[in-house]
């Protein structure tokens, strides 16, 4: 890893060509560096934990001063209890990963002697751009080896001191491994960002992993393809035939596990048929929770006087809200039809569920929905990574091309064709009369 | 489909909605519309031919006063022997394919009763942006209705009678199928390319299917995901080992089969000790072919004074250039190393071969170069869609990520996670002691 004062230009340069070499090593020798890196954290544990300590000092005086959240201030401490062992733990999981470089996926015999292979390969040169998390550095790191891409990484200025005493014991341990020098760059400077964000010669993808506005910064301001999403704005259709308490389970959960996610419900779409019916129940089960309800005249109308507290009326930016927070938009729609229509324009395409006992409705909604997620009788809590069983998450991904959803390691992977030979040419292939036909026989893999 | 009048925002909204419609059509719905298709340009061949020849005799004027090229001419006639009957096979070609929606590419069980399951569905709104060939609009509509996207096509202006005439033809077609009228969307003003490359919400994917400079200028006006190359400079390095018959035959193929393919060769790098071996015999059988070498010192030398026809000295330029032409860059090299190197610094990750007799080093350039396509003594012309035996081109994509080299059918299509649940909420599942553990079972698919 280098720590490097080198222009963002002359870094990017440099990873791309750690790149060419780190994407030909074997899985051993990736798996090497992994082994080495947990090591050599292992063994200056003392020294980072110290440099840690000197960046929570200064963070706990800026928060004193008002100009730092103090939540930031408990991301930043490495020495919480289980932090700095899960972080060690988190790159010997991904070291036992199966691996992801070389897994062909297509082989076709084009002719006698003449072999057409499609065969997994890291995508380049990764950038990284993470907010205070002093242990982001590690993960990336790990998966940036894993799957054979180089990286640069540029986390918060709140963690300098941490992330050099990390990235000097990375750097350390990979020296003695296959793993090139410059294949981990670290910048550290904040006036780096945009300069970095131009460079899409050298940089193949744009991983943010922090708040919403700075992804939609990094969206807003590059051409670099950008694996992650801005927002989620995730729905839950209430459909008449629903079970009532099973609702109440789905919604509560999505609600309310843990408000602040991405994937947690932001509108509740309910059916009108259903407003008098099963939605009550699940109304209850929200207040008992201290959850507000934003409804419309509608769903409010079903509900009093039963309930009262904590419902206020809806305005039409509600539905566009992700408020993060224990705030829920109501809203009546008269059937599935109108449902899908209100998540395709108002949803962020992250995750959308449907509650419903009709197979042919639930499957109707997920086939129509435009999200990466679509659920039946299922909280949208459960889209991420680990819970999907991808053994670790690069990020969630709204985008509509190359992944979506919870992405794995094999996010970090494209493919190269590779053609062998004994001289074949291209000539001789044709549809006229003399010239020969392709086999294009489909061969085991 | 839509002859809009439209603005390209409403246009493109228009079509996002009708994408979400198409999303959902079976495979026998959408093969039916490109059946109609197929049936829908036969009826109205007439009327097209003759739009046809109008755009023809105003481009033959335009190239009478020197203000458009003969091939451009050429290629926008549609009454060229074979032309109109290839367009509307490729129509059933591409309905016979087999269906790109609705695969399941993965499956897991969460935990009784709760199934993971990925599948493949299509991107959403296509834009494509063509130059002269009419034929291309029928071609696209029918990838675009197979793959359920849709598509706003703008054609170049030369050929505006014929893309209206062709483009009322599939309208009617379309209007009597369950295919929404928007999802094919015609636009006709060049002032409306910007305006379309803006809209990032609602287009998902441009294909630009031109010239480099389209191509360049696009990559460049836009944040939404270019599919294509604007580049294609290939490379062939000659080993020491190569046989000198294999090599020459697969050079001259590669650069003189259709010296104005992105698939041919630009550059030769010649290993040093190959120069006086095997590196005669193959610029002979150049120099037969009337192909010009722009040569360094080295090679220069090696081949005087048998050779000194179409001999030049190269400049620096030279290797950084796609001729189009029959002329081709030779340098030579140490070693298979300094090859690598040349290729990733001045290549455009296009297709790369590597001809020898040594199959260690061919697995190791392979592996290597960074590029769509590595061959190992094969020409770099087979970089191609059907060739391949993809059924159709799409485009050749030198991107990083979603598709990489020849682009099938594979390449408009993404995937989302459907969840089916009996009621299953997040909350009960985790490490801590009473939580439930995912089973994370892979199911066959």
């Amino acid at each position: 890893m280098s720590l490097t004062n080198a222009s963002p230009a002359d870094a990017a340069r440099a990873a791309k060509s750690a790149s060419h070499v780190l994407a030909t090593l074997s899985a051993e020798a990736r798996n090497d560096a992994l082994t080495a890196i947990h090591a050599g954290l292992t063994a200056a544990r003392d020294e980072i934990l110290a440099a840690n300590a000197r960046d929570l000092e200064l963070a706990r005086q800026a928060a004193a001063d008002g100009k730092l959240s103090a939540s930031l201030v408990s991301r930043l401490d490495l020495g919480k209890t289980g932090k700095w062992e899960d972080m060690l733990k988190g790159i010997w999981d991904v070291r036992d990963l199966e691996d992801p470089v070389g897994r062909v996926t297509l082989r076709t015999k084009l002719d006698d002697g003449l072999e057409l292979e499609r065969v997994t390969c890291p995508i380049g040169v990764l950038l990284i751009i993470f907010e205070a998390r002093p242990e982001v550095i590690a993960n990336i790191a790990a998966l940036a080896v894993k799957s054979g891409n180089a990286a640069i990484l540029k986390g918060g200025k709140e963690s300098t001191e941490s992330f050099v005493a990390i990235s000097t014991a990375i750097s350390n341990a990979l020296s003695q491994t296959q793993v090139p020098n410059d294949a981990i760059q670290l910048v550290t400077t904040r006036e780096s960002i945009p300069q970095l964000l131009a460079l899409d010669r050298d940089i193949d993808l744009v991983i943010p992993r922090g708040s919403n506005e700075l992804v939609r910064y990094i969206k807003e301001n590059t051409k670099i393809p950008v694996l992650g999403h801005a927002d989620g704005l995730c729905s839950i259709y209430l459909a008449a035939s629903a079970d009532a308490k099973l609702a109440a389970d789905v919604v509560v959960d999505a609600k309310t596990s843990y408000p602040a996610a991405c994937n947690s419900v932001e509108t509740l779409l309910v059916q009108e048929s259903a407003l008098t019916t099963v939605f009550p129940a699940v109304a209850s089960a929200l207040a008992a929770k201290g959850v507000e309800l934003r409804c419309d005249a509608a769903s409010k109308a079903a509900l009093s006087p039963e309930i009262t507290t904590n419902i206020k009326d809806a305005t039409a930016k509600d539905y566009d809200t992700e408020f993060l927070s224990l705030t829920l938009a109501v809203k009546t729609v008269p059937d599935l039809s109108a449902a899908i229509a209100h998540i395709n324009t108002h949803g962020s395409h992250h995750t959308e569920a449907i509650l419903t006992a009709d197979q042919a409705e639930a499957e109707r909604f997920m086939s129509a929905v435009d999200a990466s997620g679509a659920y039946w009788n299922a909280s949208t809590r459960f889209a991420d990574g680990m819970r999907y069983g991808f053994g670790t998450e690069v990020g969630i991904s709204t985008n509509k091309i190359h992944s979506r959803g919870p992405v794995g390691l094999e996010g970090l992977m494209i493919y190269k064709y590779k053609i062998r030979g004994q001289g074949h040419v291209s000539a001789v292939y044709g549809e006229g009369e003399g010239k020969k036909r392709f086999k294009h026989e489909r061969l085991a893999i």
